[in-house]
Protein backbone atom coordinates (compact mmCIF):
# COMPACT_ATOMS: atom_id res chain seq x y z
CA UNK A 1 0.00 0.00 0.00
CA UNK A 2 1.22 3.27 -0.99
CA UNK A 3 2.48 5.73 1.94
CA UNK A 4 -0.60 8.23 1.52
CA UNK A 5 -3.23 4.62 1.67
CA UNK A 6 -1.39 3.73 4.77
CA UNK A 7 -1.96 6.79 6.36
CA UNK A 8 -5.59 7.25 5.10
CA UNK A 9 -5.95 3.57 6.97
CA UNK A 10 -4.62 4.63 9.68
CA UNK A 11 -6.79 8.08 10.69
CA UNK A 12 -9.73 5.93 9.70
CA UNK A 13 -9.10 3.34 11.92
CA UNK A 14 -7.66 6.27 15.03
CA UNK A 15 -10.98 7.76 14.84
CA UNK A 16 -13.26 4.87 14.20
CA UNK A 17 -11.95 3.24 17.56
CA UNK A 18 -11.95 6.92 19.27
CA UNK A 19 -15.42 6.95 18.46
CA UNK A 20 -16.74 3.25 19.33
CA UNK A 21 -14.23 2.07 21.71
CA UNK A 22 -11.99 4.98 23.14
CA UNK A 23 -10.30 2.59 25.96
CA UNK A 24 -8.91 0.21 22.78
CA UNK A 25 -6.79 3.32 21.56
CA UNK A 26 -3.93 2.25 24.17
CA UNK A 27 -3.09 -0.37 22.07
CA UNK A 28 -1.47 1.96 19.13
CA UNK A 29 0.70 4.33 21.50
CA UNK A 30 3.87 2.45 23.51
CA UNK A 31 6.09 3.50 26.33
CA UNK A 32 7.71 6.37 24.79
CA UNK A 33 4.89 7.75 22.96
CA UNK A 34 3.89 11.10 23.49
CA UNK A 35 0.74 12.87 23.60
CA UNK A 36 0.29 17.00 23.77
CA UNK A 37 -3.91 17.77 24.08
CA UNK A 38 -4.60 21.08 23.92
CA UNK A 39 -1.30 21.38 25.59
CA UNK A 40 -1.34 19.04 27.76
CA UNK A 41 1.57 16.61 27.52
CA UNK A 42 0.85 12.49 28.72
CA UNK A 43 3.93 9.95 27.62
CA UNK A 44 3.51 6.46 28.02
CA UNK A 45 0.74 4.55 26.63
CA UNK A 46 -1.12 4.11 29.90
CA UNK A 47 -1.21 8.03 31.24
CA UNK A 48 -2.29 8.79 27.34
CA UNK A 49 -4.89 6.13 27.55
CA UNK A 50 -6.12 7.57 30.68
CA UNK A 51 -6.15 11.18 29.38
CA UNK A 52 -8.36 9.83 26.30
CA UNK A 53 -10.67 7.60 28.40
CA UNK A 54 -11.40 10.34 31.01
CA UNK A 55 -12.42 13.06 28.50
CA UNK A 56 -15.93 14.00 29.70
CA UNK A 57 -18.00 13.10 27.08
CA UNK A 58 -19.83 10.08 26.01
CA UNK A 59 -20.25 9.88 22.51
CA UNK A 60 -17.45 11.55 19.85
CA UNK A 61 -17.82 11.76 16.59
CA UNK A 62 -14.62 12.52 13.97
CA UNK A 63 -15.55 13.96 10.65
CA UNK A 64 -12.10 14.07 8.93
CA UNK A 65 -11.75 16.64 5.89
CA UNK A 66 -7.93 16.08 5.16
CA UNK A 67 -5.04 13.75 5.36
CA UNK A 68 -1.51 14.45 4.19
CA UNK A 69 1.88 12.54 5.03
CA UNK A 70 5.52 12.14 4.26
CA UNK A 71 7.97 10.16 5.40
CA UNK A 72 9.60 11.15 8.71
CA UNK A 73 13.06 10.72 7.72
CA UNK A 74 15.94 7.91 7.66
CA UNK A 75 14.20 6.39 10.96
CA UNK A 76 11.00 4.75 8.60
CA UNK A 77 8.38 6.87 10.61
CA UNK A 78 5.86 8.66 9.22
CA UNK A 79 4.50 11.80 9.50
CA UNK A 80 0.28 12.32 9.22
CA UNK A 81 -1.53 15.70 9.47
CA UNK A 82 -5.13 15.30 9.84
CA UNK A 83 -7.60 18.52 9.96
CA UNK A 84 -11.77 18.10 10.12
CA UNK A 85 -14.49 18.80 13.04
CA UNK A 86 -15.54 16.45 15.40
CA UNK A 87 -18.63 16.74 18.18
CA UNK A 88 -18.50 15.50 21.46
CA UNK A 89 -21.36 14.82 23.16
CA UNK A 90 -24.83 14.31 21.18
CA UNK A 91 -26.42 17.40 20.33
CA UNK A 92 -23.44 19.48 20.79
CA UNK A 93 -21.88 21.43 17.66
CA UNK A 94 -19.04 20.80 15.57
CA UNK A 95 -15.89 21.55 16.28
CA UNK A 96 -12.90 22.53 14.00
CA UNK A 97 -9.48 20.15 15.09
CA UNK A 98 -6.41 19.67 13.56
CA UNK A 99 -4.10 16.85 14.77
CA UNK A 100 -0.92 15.43 13.95
CA UNK A 101 0.39 12.06 14.36
CA UNK A 102 3.85 10.60 13.93
CA UNK A 103 3.73 7.04 13.39
CA UNK A 104 6.94 4.58 13.58
CA UNK A 105 7.25 0.68 12.19
CA UNK A 106 6.99 -2.03 14.06
CA UNK A 107 6.45 -4.69 11.30
CA UNK A 108 5.27 -4.76 7.99
CA UNK A 109 2.63 -2.56 7.31
CA UNK A 110 2.40 -2.23 11.75
CA UNK A 111 3.02 1.19 13.03
CA UNK A 112 2.34 2.75 16.63
CA UNK A 113 1.82 6.23 17.42
CA UNK A 114 5.40 7.86 18.96
CA UNK A 115 3.82 11.66 18.61
CA UNK A 116 0.38 13.06 18.55
CA UNK A 117 -0.44 16.62 19.28
CA UNK A 118 -3.82 17.69 19.34
CA UNK A 119 -5.45 21.07 18.91
CA UNK A 120 -8.77 22.20 18.63
CA UNK A 121 -9.52 25.21 16.32
CA UNK A 122 -11.73 27.33 18.05
CA UNK A 123 -14.04 29.43 15.47
CA UNK B 1 17.38 26.55 25.36
CA UNK B 2 14.83 24.13 25.95
CA UNK B 3 12.63 22.36 23.42
CA UNK B 4 9.60 24.64 24.05
CA UNK B 5 12.26 27.49 23.81
CA UNK B 6 13.30 26.32 20.74
CA UNK B 7 10.36 25.90 18.79
CA UNK B 8 8.91 29.05 19.56
CA UNK B 9 12.23 30.72 18.69
CA UNK B 10 11.90 28.96 15.16
CA UNK B 11 8.06 29.63 14.45
CA UNK B 12 8.69 33.36 15.24
CA UNK B 13 11.88 33.36 12.72
CA UNK B 14 9.48 31.67 10.24
CA UNK B 15 6.50 34.26 10.07
CA UNK B 16 8.54 36.89 10.72
CA UNK B 17 10.42 35.91 7.33
CA UNK B 18 7.47 34.86 5.66
CA UNK B 19 5.50 37.68 6.37
CA UNK B 20 8.92 40.19 5.64
CA UNK B 21 11.38 38.62 2.97
CA UNK B 22 9.80 35.16 1.76
CA UNK B 23 12.40 34.34 -0.32
CA UNK B 24 14.90 33.91 2.52
CA UNK B 25 12.66 30.76 3.29
CA UNK B 26 15.01 28.96 0.86
CA UNK B 27 17.76 28.68 3.50
CA UNK B 28 15.85 26.78 5.92
CA UNK B 29 14.88 23.51 3.49
CA UNK B 30 17.74 21.07 2.32
CA UNK B 31 17.28 19.15 -0.77
CA UNK B 32 15.55 16.12 1.01
CA UNK B 33 12.81 18.39 2.57
CA UNK B 34 9.21 18.32 2.02
CA UNK B 35 6.41 20.46 2.11
CA UNK B 36 2.87 19.86 2.08
CA UNK B 37 1.09 23.05 1.02
CA UNK B 38 -3.25 22.28 0.93
CA UNK B 39 -2.56 19.07 0.12
CA UNK B 40 0.19 20.11 -3.09
CA UNK B 41 3.84 18.41 -2.75
CA UNK B 42 7.00 20.21 -3.23
CA UNK B 43 10.68 18.37 -2.46
CA UNK B 44 14.00 20.28 -2.06
CA UNK B 45 14.23 23.74 -1.40
CA UNK B 46 14.59 24.99 -4.74
CA UNK B 47 11.14 23.97 -5.37
CA UNK B 48 9.90 24.86 -2.04
CA UNK B 49 10.69 28.46 -2.30
CA UNK B 50 9.76 28.56 -5.86
CA UNK B 51 6.29 27.38 -4.81
CA UNK B 52 6.22 29.29 -1.30
CA UNK B 53 7.21 32.57 -3.51
CA UNK B 54 4.76 32.49 -6.12
CA UNK B 55 1.85 32.40 -3.67
CA UNK B 56 -0.53 35.23 -5.41
CA UNK B 57 -0.35 38.18 -2.63
CA UNK B 58 2.41 40.74 -1.96
CA UNK B 59 2.17 41.29 1.72
CA UNK B 60 1.12 38.84 3.91
CA UNK B 61 0.78 38.45 8.18
CA UNK B 62 1.01 35.31 10.30
CA UNK B 63 -0.75 35.72 13.69
CA UNK B 64 0.27 32.38 15.83
CA UNK B 65 -2.27 30.93 18.64
CA UNK B 66 -0.77 28.10 19.68
CA UNK B 67 3.11 26.25 19.76
CA UNK B 68 3.09 22.15 20.73
CA UNK B 69 6.27 21.09 20.40
CA UNK B 70 7.53 17.26 20.96
CA UNK B 71 11.09 15.21 20.50
CA UNK B 72 10.78 13.53 17.62
CA UNK B 73 12.64 10.17 18.33
CA UNK B 74 16.29 9.17 18.14
CA UNK B 75 17.59 10.72 15.26
CA UNK B 76 17.35 14.34 17.63
CA UNK B 77 14.51 15.96 15.32
CA UNK B 78 11.87 18.34 16.89
CA UNK B 79 8.09 17.91 15.79
CA UNK B 80 6.48 21.71 16.39
CA UNK B 81 2.79 21.74 15.64
CA UNK B 82 0.94 25.72 15.08
CA UNK B 83 -2.23 27.24 14.65
CA UNK B 84 -3.03 30.54 14.03
CA UNK B 85 -4.53 32.81 11.47
CA UNK B 86 -3.04 34.96 8.92
CA UNK B 87 -4.16 37.58 6.63
CA UNK B 88 -3.22 37.19 2.98
CA UNK B 89 -2.83 40.55 1.36
CA UNK B 90 -4.48 44.52 2.72
CA UNK B 91 -7.79 44.42 3.73
CA UNK B 92 -8.74 40.51 3.13
CA UNK B 93 -10.08 38.97 5.84
CA UNK B 94 -8.04 36.27 8.93
CA UNK B 95 -7.95 32.58 7.90
CA UNK B 96 -7.52 30.72 10.35
CA UNK B 97 -4.39 27.85 9.29
CA UNK B 98 -2.10 24.71 11.04
CA UNK B 99 1.06 23.81 10.30
CA UNK B 100 3.53 21.36 11.30
CA UNK B 101 7.00 21.60 10.92
CA UNK B 102 9.63 18.48 11.46
CA UNK B 103 12.71 20.08 12.08
CA UNK B 104 16.27 18.31 12.23
CA UNK B 105 19.72 19.54 13.65
CA UNK B 106 22.68 20.52 11.86
CA UNK B 107 24.83 21.86 15.01
CA UNK B 108 23.92 23.07 18.43
CA UNK B 109 20.76 25.31 18.60
CA UNK B 110 20.58 24.53 14.14
CA UNK B 111 18.10 23.16 12.27
CA UNK B 112 16.43 22.84 8.99
CA UNK B 113 12.82 22.04 7.95
CA UNK B 114 12.95 18.34 7.11
CA UNK B 115 9.06 17.95 6.93
CA UNK B 116 6.24 21.00 6.32
CA UNK B 117 3.00 20.43 5.88
CA UNK B 118 0.21 23.28 5.69
CA UNK B 119 -3.35 23.79 5.52
CA UNK B 120 -5.59 26.55 5.69
CA UNK B 121 -8.41 26.04 7.99
CA UNK B 122 -11.85 27.53 6.42
CA UNK B 123 -14.55 28.28 8.65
Amino acid sequence: MDPDGVAKAFVEHYYRTFDSNRAGLVGLYQEGSMLSFEGEKFMGAAAISAKLTSLPFEKCLHHVVTVDCQPAGPTGGMLVFVSGSLQAGEGEHQIKFSQMFHLMPVGPGNFYVQNDMFRLNYG
